[in-house]
């Protein structure tokens, strides 16, 4: 850096205030809020906290200034202040973390540097939406973003193809704004193709916020539902379910235990992987195969790439033999 | 509910504590387990969090006595106790809340019942993982586990298969324990297939514990690292890059912007969607079917289902007429 050097170090800051509700920041985000000299956020975000900024520099942005809030940090850092860039949620998700780094690498910055960066971590709208909701994140999930203002649509398609496809339960995050109306349309059709229409979807706006507004609904109805700028939708797997006003995606301990007596099912144990898990799956492909059944029809029946049962299957033959070399040397 | 009523209500609070360090819990979760008359909780949470439980039942559990835990908290409850189910993260994600609302369900409970239950969400793995080695998670991705404790393996292989091929930025929770070695190595198998050997790899271990080991590795070298129980892995997307120590995934504001002025590019608009965003996708999509591109070679070459390439075709013809029909009414 050929800048002078500040009297002092500066320090940005990335604070993820978690769903908007001071009660829901973790400690570290109030306590790295009152260590720093300016706060900089989009104003909804400002007034979120208010309570919190008296006697500090507050520079509100609109929505669309992301990149302004960053090179505004960046000249109050360099001046040797302590500034706190503020977003919802978790500040890395979809947030100024990026931004704010890509923004520091082009400016020549490294860790050596006199800006010190920190990023507080937050609790993101797709878990503060599924707290509301009941349990629907039980098991694999994918967060993908509807905004196509930065991101080519056939790259926000193909990942809703595969994730409805592949079974994830899913957060639609920015669904829907006053411009941006048929995305969400678009996503549901990709799921349908795919998911049944009695699928489950949540719709949570301002999650633990004044105007949190919970609303169920199906694939099937998803288009009726109330969803705008401030929404998270949550798309169900296979197995999600509503009960008594609460979604929720079994974690699999049917798979394992019966219900009634918690004895695990014959051939399964406690702290065990299923009998039908990699070793068992494996084995039982092992036998299908030698058996006559082709890689062709065993990747069909498992929707899995032929390419990676055959893989599988050589690696398990090279096992084998090494098995049955150090038997022969024994 | 045939039982007899408890004196009072009971409740159940599913409380996730964050990655670890007090400092990262929210506000709501020290205040429900300040609230709670009895803790359940795997033992090394109970530990995390040791300097807040004088004056309470303590009941601390094994790693694998998840339904266990939640019958004792129901048992609890009944008795008119307050319980904090507590675990480590996010309680939503891959956590208690959806074994308490199955264990609940299968016993009759209703939101009317005197068991009252709350869910307070928590900073998961993937977030704070990411916010320790930059910004990785700044767009689309998945969390998929790798425990095929309760799950069988070729729905984890698929899901695998179609966060690479789709092109998320992926964590793997649960990567690796004493018995389960080989899942680690399959995920890499099936990563390869899709995405770069230099694909960028980031394992956080004991994140914001007083053990916290951050590794940076590609996905070529992954299995040269050290993972273990307590380890997260975040694979990158065809993005991510790290420089001076940092895994950034950008967001895109190159599709938009000139890096140096900041200007939007010719036919880009600040606030509107990208040229190829939905819209203008589809007006080209329209085109060059209209020059006699077939659906079949529109599909392979942007990656989606010949059937979406088709719905959206005749959608768009659908449109047409009836903006023609308007006129003609007009």
């Amino acid at each position: 850096m050929t800048a002078p050097l500040p009297a002092r170090p500066g320090k940005i800051t990335l604070v993820g205030l978690g769903p908007g509700a001071i009660e829901h920041m973790s400690g570290r985000a109030r306590a790295a809020i009152a260590e720093a000299d300016t706060i900089i956020g989009y104003a909804a975000y400002i007034r979120l906290v208010a309570e919190l900024l008296p006697g500090k520099e507050v520079i509100k942005k609109a929505m669309t200034e992301e990149l302004d809030r960053v090179h505004e940090a960046v000249d109050r850092a360099r001046q040797g202040k302590n500034v706190a860039l503020i977003s919802s949620g978790d500040v890395g998700v979809y947030g100024m973390a990026g931004a704010t780094y890509e923004t520091l690498f082009q400016a020549g910055w490294t860790p050596d540097d006199d800006i010190a960066v920190e990023v507080v971590p937050g609790t993101s709208a797709i878990n503060s939406c599924a707290a509301l909701v009941g349990a629907p994140l039980t098991h694999d999930f994918c967060a993908i973003s509807l905004s196509d203002l930065l991101t080519h649509w056939p790259v926000i398609a193909r990942r809703l193809n595969a994730a409805a496809a592949a079974d994830f339960v899913v957060a639609l995050y920015n669904p829907k704004s006053g411009r941006r109306t048929r995305q969400i349309a678009e996503a549901r059709r990709l799921f349908l193709a795919h998911r049944r229409p009695e699928t489950p979807v949540a719709i949570v706006k301002s999650a633990y916020r004044a105007r949190q507004h919970i609303e169920f609904a199906t694939l099937d109805s998803l288009l009726d539902a109330d969803i705008g700028m401030l929404s998270t939708v949550l798309i169900g797997n296979s197995s999600t379910f509503i009960q008594h006003g609460r979604m929720v995606t079994p974690r699999g301990y049917a798979n394992k235990y019966e219900t009634a007596s918690g004895a695990a099912h014959r051939g399964e144990r406690a702290g065990h992987s299923l009998s039908s898990g990699l070793d068992g799956w494996l084995a039982a492909l092992r036998e299908e195969h030698a058996n006559g059944q082709s890689i062709a029809a065993l990747a069909s029946r498992f929707q899995l790439p032929p390419d990676y049962i055959a893989a599988t299957l050589a690696d398990a033959d090279e096992a084998l033999h090494a098995a049955s070399d150090t038997a022969h040397d024994a």
